[in-house]
């Protein structure tokens, strides 16, 4: 069974005249079919990486390698990324994991307890030294260019504790084959690497050693994680734009956004286990697609959420806020495990309906229920429904948002692969740091307008 | 040393054309006091409660004897609640809390474990119940109706594992005094129970048992907790709105989402520990503001994100995409802890002008370079200031932006308080539970357009 998605919500007979039709379809065709052309070609020369990933053994293989051999020596792995370095490997490990995994002792847990502290938030880091054993854990510094200030911050701390020995044993540098500063150390320091292919954007890195690594380690079957990607490669592949789920999901969604004004994208999956792959694909989205464009800015905004718990909270808006937002639902048919609600308080009507339900039961008709209220009130939603949540429907799920932002990147026209906008604040950073080489950005810095107390409260 | 807040980010002199300058606010002084005038007026006659918690020590006594109790007896405390019943509690937790307080050992840890499932997801709670032991645990079972459905689902569950007498002695029913499912069944089970004053709103109920218990039980000091809320909702009775903080806030974002077309409100702060804090906020900020008016539709929608992590996922967005957002950045002066980077591998330029610097010495440096690279590119933001994140502090933080809402409503033109979008939902889960007297709703989904297969994918 396959990941399949249903645009229903989207359209004129669903939520009136706020919703598309066959002629909407019809004015997008051209220009999709020239994005998917596009993403094609460059996926035939090699240009584009990340389509062809699930067809690597050899990466799937050296990361279960390595996997095996960390595990079998030791407890945890602490995953030293951030960003694309991290945030695939975290979407994985809560969705495929025990939602407690870390807590359960190691007889009753697949694979090792994974950590992902990302920031350079020194509590963090400092309460993570807390409830680790630095000698019985290994160390995955990822980093794709291996010049990322809030590793390397990381990993110094990490392996002057170790030393030079343990080092070799427990640290692996996840990065650049030849490239970077992480790579020139590991080469020199004698540490255990993987390569991230130099073609692969760290958002579009989850199918490489960035993500398969801790994937592995954490007990997943990786193979079915790349095979469930493979296949939806394969059917973002058909020139056939609207039998093509990632052409259509970006289509749709960058029309709402142009053409009607519907800019914000919110990602509400029906499980808690995907939570984190909301936060991967804010990244995705939000980084490949917000840009300079002739002079002005082009991009929507992702927002993630988690169904029921976010009706919650921003349900009152989608319904009633602004006209501003397109909703996709990820709904799930079979959980990994269900509970029966007993039958009690027989008195009140409040509780009475729920015994002989079950909590998934409760969690599906709060999906359809959310999605009838939104399309009875003339807002767009669609839904991608995937039969479980398993190694192989995150592969397609993640393959899928995968190739509609890269055809999204040829709709909006921009380069949906780099992101020139962060250098500025990059830059400063170094200036504020001393660091050689950017003392003109320090001086930039000091001379932007000084902090008036006027507008300080 | 209190809560500051920058304005200057805003400002004309700072962004260029795109800031506002003393005129703007002269444009929006007459809207704001009258805003703020209703929030006082409502205030001192009772109708608005939340203000006024911080100065019930009843509140503040009776959950600390209750945290005690259970904290005696028991090893974990499980909290049945979601949305406004888990939210502030949640973000206390995240905010004061040990990063990793569940995964340390008792005798390392203030307070018992604290479990936050929210969700009615059958997944979350099978695994909760493998790493709890029930006959060991608190549940504190929130909803200020008393007729949440997910919370019922769990508490059915947990009642019937507990049997009628343990219930007695580890259940605690944090509800409405006086009305609701959950009030009458306390009673009639003879549950421990703790208040939510009638006039308090789920999300602004965290200076209630609804916040106080958890907080208490984790071990926090949540008399500071209301000395900091305590001191700013006296700041935010400042009848002089441009000295008022929660006026100022209201009225700045309000102006540039109405005025300058910048909808979007992101919360940014530079720690991990205000993470659920942003989760908290967004509630607050969507479900009071985004409502029906006159016909049409408004209010902002608040983003959460967290730095510098995110500067690796929304920055380049924040930075080109569309002219649609203002920034919160919360900059906190001096964490619990610091690390000092190690020198090492000097022959690196990426990774040698770290050594000596600290953790937070460089998350500072980004959350300054941040706001200069998004100034000198004219796009608004302000910073909130803490000297440190502390309960007196997260006091402060809250009731500010409790505040800011009461005072936005005004200014929207809404009422801050209600969420009637939800209640469409709402009905449509209870005719699909097959709830007695929601036929009609049923009927009415069951009448929704059918799914037609051509759009599925």
């Amino acid at each position: 069974m396959a990941l399949s998605i249903d645009f229903n919500g989207l359209t004129t007979t669903h939520i009136g005249s706020a919703g598309i039709g066959e002629s909407d379809l019809a004015s997008l065709k051209g220009a999709t079919e020239a994005a998917l052309a596009s993403l094609l070609a460059d996926h035939k020369s090699g240009k584009l990486g990340f389509m062809a990933l699930p067809d690597d053994q050899s990466a799937a293989a050296a990361a279960k390698h390595l996997a095996a051999d960390l595990t079998a020596r030791l407890d945890d792995l602490v995953v030293l990324g951030i960003g694309g370095s991290s945030l695939g490997g975290k979407a994985l490990f809560a969705a495929l994991s025990h939602p407690f995994h870390n807590l359960l002792p190691a007889s009753k847990r697949k694979g090792m307890r994974i950590f992902f502290p990302d920031n350079s938030d020194p509590s963090t880091f400092a309460g993570l030294l807390d409830v680790i054993d630095v000698k019985r854990a290994a160390f995955a510094a990822i980093t794709k260019s291996g010049g990322t200030a809030e590793t390397w911050a990381q990993l110094l701390l990490i392996t002057e504790k170790l030393g030079t020995e343990a080092s070799k044993q427990q640290v692996v540098a996840v990065t650049d084959p030849s490239k970077g500063a992480l790579r020139a150390v590991s080469t020199a320091q004698g540490w255990k690497t993987l390569p991230v292919p130099p073609v692969i954007g760290g958002r579009f890195s989850v199918f490489t050693a960035v993500g398969l690594l801790p994937a592995a380690a954490a007990g997943f079957d990786i193979d079915q994680l790349l095979a469930g990607a493979r296949d939806m490669a394969a059917r973002c592949r058909n020139t056939d734009v609207w039998q093509n789920p990632g052409a259509l999901v970006a289509a749709l969604l960058f029309h709402f956004d142009t053409q009607k004004k519907r800019p914000m994208h919110v990602l509400m999956p029906y499980t808690d286990c995907l939570r984190e792959t909301g936060d991967w694909f804010v990244q995705l989205w939000a980084e490949s697609l917000g840009k300079k464009k002739n002079g002005g800015h082009v991009g929507p905004t992702p927002i993630r959420a988690v169904g029921a718990t976010d009706q919650h909270s921003i349900l009152q808006m989608l319904m009633e806020g602004p006209q501003d937002k397109v909703t996709m639902f990820v709904a799930v048919d079979a959980p990994r495990t269900d509970i029966k609600i007993p039958s009690g308080f027989q008195d009140q009507p409040d509780v009475k309906y729920l015994g002989g339900h079950t909590f998934h039961g409760l969690l599906s008709a709060e999906q359809r229920a959310t999605a009838a209220a939104l399309a009875a009130n003339g807002r767009p939603a669609f839904t991608i429904r995937v039969p479980g949540v398993n190694a192989y429907s995150m592969g397609e799920l993640m393959m899928l948002f995968e190739v509609a932002t890269g055809i999204a990147g040829g709709l909006y026209g921009v380069d949906p692969y780099d992101q020139p906008g962060v250098e500025a604040g990059k830059r400063y950073t170094c200036g504020l740091m001393g660091r050689p080489g950017y003392e003109a950005s320090k001086v930039e810095l000091d001379a932007r307008p000084p902090m008036d107390a006027k507008w300080v409260r």
